[in-house]
């Protein structure tokens, strides 16, 4: 209890609410790390594609960047459109469910789900790689380093939103400051001096052997940029995070996440071009880019730190995304209640808690080493993002409204370029592994409508309209067993009389010498309570006593009985072996046995 | 149940005791079987010692022989005498504990269990060898196999002492029975030709090189010798087993099983002797013999089945005396209360099973290969023997009465002839395993102390001499923690109304809304108990009840608090993780409350 106090704090009022939300300072670097994160990757993947056909082909990482920045305006305005008209939050899964139906709207939730735990578990683990990069001698620690660091993310988040979101408001917007400058000085840098002879320069004159360029490769380079604009739904599902007016809010957080990406993508992906920079294995693009603009300074490493902690960041817009959601599917029935209930400081504990948990099983099962976790990612974020769009064009087509035919085009040209996206980013990656995303879609989906289907049973299984009347009092008949006279055997009659009614105490006579003993015992210390000997010609305890239970409900089928068992509670744990064996065979026995309840009366030993 | 009801049959009434008791020809064959069994193997072990030494040391297998028959003769009259002494069975634990003192008597006691679960273990598996080695496809198989063998004697020992008495009698007589044919038709024939060139005479005339023939030697061939004499003393264990006069029918059954072990041993040492028979690696002494004395036709094979079914039914013999010692310690507090009562066919099946799942685990562990066990055998007989006699010399010293100074003389000789056993054997058997033994009874002994400290804490702990007075009656506050009105919480409340006294259902109000609305269900559904609403600022239900429950025990702190849970019971067990995690979460908070009593309600579900 202390540990918990201490670790995740005193806990906070109902009434404060309010105040515990986010405002836009803080929702900024909560939501946006997810996304902002990848231009650290997202030029390096298209290079990466784009060299397989040699280097001349990297001048088509221009039109492909510039295919991306659509992506990003058309998925901005999508997504504010989104906020506005589900202040709720809940996102693809809120708006495929009120749209499309209910397997769409689960299919959304699994995807997104699922590349929640990816993002932490990849983020993470990238955050180790760079770290051991630095510093060889942990690489052996990096699945405790990843652990540890899961571990610390969740303890945060379990703080609250406004305590984790302050505390790491103050890395992320260093980090995208620190982007930012050697985007910007950069960027000035290529203008200023366009005609040093830079290496694209030479390399686009070097020749023009474009064997092999095919349309797929283009695709395929198109489908691994897509990388960029995973993380831009984070808001849509957090709305209820932000400070009132919460639509307002998130959306004016959209809008400032998107510029910040899109312009970190557009300035890399032009650096990158201008300055002709290949993948290296052993250096990233951010590197050279990085070595580049400000050469091998502290500078140079302080740009690199920023980028690692940006990675990790990452991970903390996924605790801002997965609670939510799941408490969404909770309240549906699709997920188990708990999933809704807030923890002690007004955040879904549960969530984060299960969340960290199938983060840390894969960081265990790949021992920190995520690479083959890569081709998973972002298939789950683009389904979700096109059964969004999907669904707000089918909503404006139904709802109409005003300037219903401006939001239909944006959200049609969403989903039309989303769903190409989906299509080519699952195709390309489908044989590396994103037919297990797939698969565990459609095993998520089995137990949300599991779940469900089970909720539905028992809320009419339990539901009074059933009953036409409140029940009419019955009798009560306690029996007590007992086997000898003692503290115990005592304390549970004292219990029992002081319910009032009927009390019988039973004894099993399997020794008729120990059974005259224990009469004797009982004149003096029943309480005035009857004592009933039954015989047991069998010496079977359990088979007189469940007799005797039978005979007692056969005389009356409508009473309730009690059965209130003097249990000894050893103080140590081995010595329950030697104790209460009866006693649990008779509550296994009694268990299913209709309006028949079993009260233990403890007796502490204390040695 | 059904399948229990097969495998053992029906219970056997306490009445009927008397008519399950064992008439003398049915205890033979029960109790015997271990003694009589080591015939088998016990010449060889001597023979395996002395030809170490060279074939001519073979001479000395006759006073070996006949030191053995001595100790036999010694072992037979001492442990007659005790089973007159000691009517009610316990063997060396009970004589050792009245005439010695604790310790030997726990030593005594541990020492034989440990050899009771290796005879079980060793002869089982060795069953099993013979058996595999005339079909060596089944070898594969030896673990399971013998684990088979386990489960068939414990279900026939469960079954009740008559019938696998009965059942086991008929192969043990007819084992008994050939090997008598064979030593009596050999012993004739070495007998009537005395001359033949028989290889003893060869082998003896050959030359008398008895180098390395040292007293170490000889002494270590007698210690491999006295593997003849374990198991004599199970019956000191089980007199309870006989029919009336149970003392007088045992020693008797004594008398019957010594003089059979003492011919076929003394038969068989004489033909080795006289045929000049050597161990050999790939056939045993009795094979030899066997094939020797009826050619190797049919007679052979049945010899050698013979041979077979007695060592595996030496370990039916443990199961007449593990059960019956472990009962005796158990009525003295040293094991667990449970060993000591009879089970549906009046057996310590408690003590069946025990003794079957070590012996199983021994079995499991060394993989059917029994043969590092054979050094720890042998020793924990003799430490009772040793015990025994001692406590019978202290015992005739102390209580004199007829005949003593012949008594004495008697036991004497035995505890001085079975300590000097006990120390060779201890000595030339310690660095192979023996050390173990003595480890293990350490352990057991360090656990039945603890047994029986614990049962004595716990008696004085319950004891009522510590109360004066029977309680005088209490006030019972019956608090029903209720989060909806439902049917299972309807059925809680019919309950709790049903013993009479003060009723209150209590509300934590964690949403206004979904209170409001079960205060307006309530008025309908509550029975007339009163509903009382708590505030929970921090949302915490457990910390609003418990506060709840605090306060009405200030009020009252003499009164009894009884917390009615109405919990739901699922139909499968994983939909358990979808229910009552608060109601296991309250159970923990008040398990340790002194007078805090916990009531479910169980209402099932049926899908």
């Amino acid at each position: 209890m202390l540990l918990k106090r201490w670790l995740v704090g005193d806990p906070i009022k109902t009434a404060q609410a309010a105040d515990e939300r986010l405002t836009k300072t803080l929702a900024l670097p909560v939501f946006s790390s997810n996304a902002i994160s990848s231009v650290a990757y997202a030029t390096e993947e298209i290079l990466l594609v784009l060299t397989l056909a040699g280097t001349a082909a990297i001048i088509w990482s221009i039109p492909v960047s510039l295919a991306i920045l659509f992506l990003i305006l058309v998925l901005t305005i999508s997504y504010r459109q989104i906020i506005h008209e589900y202040p709720e939050g809940g996102g693809a899964y809120l708006v495929a469910r009120t749209n499309l139906g209910e397997v769409p709207a689960l299919v959304a939730a699994a995807a997104l789900m699922i590349d929640y735990v990816l993002t932490v578990a990849v983020s993470v683990a990238a955050g180790v790689a760079a770290l051991t990069s630095a510093v060889p001698d942990l690489f052996q620690h990096r699945g405790t380093m990843g652990l540890v660091a899961i571990l610390f993310i969740v303890v945060m988040n379990l703080r609250g939103m406004r305590e984790s979101g302050k505390f790491f408001a103050i890395p992320t917007y260093f980090a995208i400051g620190m982007l930012g400058v050697m985007v910007a000085s950069g960027t000035i840098l290529s203008l200023l001096a366009p005609d040093t002879d830079s290496a694209a320069r030479s390399l686009s004159g070097a020749g023009t052997h474009l064997e092999g360029l095919t349309l797929f490769l283009i695709l395929r380079s198109f489908a691994a940029g897509c990388s960029a604009v995973t993380g831009m739904e984070v808001i849509s599902n957090g709305i209820k995070s932000f400070r009132h007016p919460e639509s307002r809010n998130a959306a004016a957080t959209m809008l400032w996440m998107s510029a910040i990406l899109a312009s970190l993508f557009a300035g890399i992906s032009w650096m990158a071009y201008h300055y002709g920079i290949l993948p290296k294995v052993d250096e990233t693009v951010m590197s050279q880019l990085a070595r580049l603009t400000f050469g091998t300074g502290l500078t140079y490493y302080i740009v690199q730190l920023a980028t690692m902690m940006l990675l990790v960041l990452a991970a903390n817009s996924a605790f801002a995304g997965f609670p939510q959601l799941a408490s969404i599917l909770a309240r549906d029935g699709f997920m188990p209640h708990q999933m809704a209930t807030f923890g002690d400081r007004l955040v879904f504990s549960n969530g984060i808690i299960i969340l960290g948990l199938f983060a840390g099983m894969l960081l265990f099962l790949f021992e920190g080493d995520t690479h083959a976790l890569i081709p998973l990612y972002a298939i789950g974020v683009f389904v979700s993002f096109t059964l969004s769009q999907a669904g707000m064009v089918k909503r404006w087509l139904v709802k109409k409204g005003l300037r219903w035919r401006y939001k239909l085009a944006v959200n049609g040209v969403g989903a039309v370029t989303t769903g190409i996206a989906t299509v080519i980013i699952a195709s390309t990656k489908f044989v590396q592994g994103a037919w297990i995303v797939f698969l565990l879609v459609a095993l998520l989906i089995f137990m949300f409508r599991g779940i469900r289907s089970h909720y539905k049973a028992v809320s009419e299984q339990v539901s009074l309209s059933r009953d036409s009347r409140p029940p009419r009092p019955r009798r009560n008949i306690v029996i007590i067993p007992i086997g000898a006279v003692n503290r115990a055997v005592v304390r549970a009659v004292d219990y029992a009389r002081s319910h009032g009614g009927e009390v019988k105490a039973v004894l099993i006579d399997v020794d008729k010498e120990e059974t005259a003993l224990v009469e004797i015992k009982w004149a003096q210390w029943g309480c005035g309570v009857p004592l009933i000997v039954l015989p047991s010609p069998y010496r079977s305890i359990l088979r007189a006593l469940l007799g005797y239970i039978e005979e007692q409900r056969q005389k009356d089928p409508e009473c309730w009985i009690t059965v209130v068992i003097p249990e000894i509670l050893p103080a140590q744990w081995w010595q329950n072996i030697l104790h209460n064996q009866r006693a649990l065979m008779l509550k296994a026995a009694l268990l299913f046995k209709d309006r028949v309840v079993l009260t233990d009366v403890p007796f502490h030993l204390t040695r």
